[in-house]
């Protein structure tokens, strides 16, 4: 599959809240994941996908997720980015905002092997 | 410069059409372009202001440009990411679109230094 093609399908797993589905079918085993700041508690590169996997479980419980929207794939040879804006309510802060961030995915034989997100806090 | 603080001075430029004063002002002499698929008559890559900057004007010679937004900077380390849309007109086919495109910006010693163009034709 090309950068397109599983960018598309990605994205339409993230659209559905699927994510954790999207790192099964389409992340190879050694993937990286890399934050642009540090998650509380965590360190800013994440390796393997249960590692990704946990934090993105992670984030899943400590939001309130009101709804989002993923733009994209936009696509340039093996790499592709995403745009997801969440609207959610972080559990720490019980205060209602926006998430606006990027997500810039690396592809090589068929499979994500880097993620890395663009935001700033 | 941080490559945040210069996503933000190139974003606002780009919002007022001032793309070729964001270029004159905050990119390497040896700055590198790259498109993800090649405009006609043109390399995928161009390098250098004065060849980026013949590709911009060519750009704006060739749209009749309604309107645009420009989402970011969404940055990560010395690079950062902006998310494009131009509802324009294509002069050579009179026929009225949205271009959706992301940007993504190397900064090196307070300046880009390659920018990579992210989108499907």
């Amino acid at each position: 599959m090309t950068a397109m093609e599983i960018g598309k399908e990605v994205a339409a797993l993230c659209k559905q809240g699927k994510n954790q589905d999207a790192i099964d079918r389409f992340y190879a085993p050694n993937v990286v994941s890399i934050e642009a700041c540090a998650m509380p508690g965590m360190e800013r590169t994440q390796k393997g996908i249960q590692a990704i996997k946990d934090k993105n479980q992670w984030w899943v419980d400590n939001h309130e997720i009101h709804g989002g929207s993923v733009d994209g794939p936009y696509p340039h040879d093996d790499r592709f980015i995403l745009h997801f804006k969440y609207d959610v309510t972080p559990k720490q802060t019980g205060q209602r905002i926006t998430l606006d961030e990027t997500g810039l995915y690396t592809v090589q034989n068929g499979k994500v092997v880097k993620e890395e997100f663009f935001y700033s806090m």
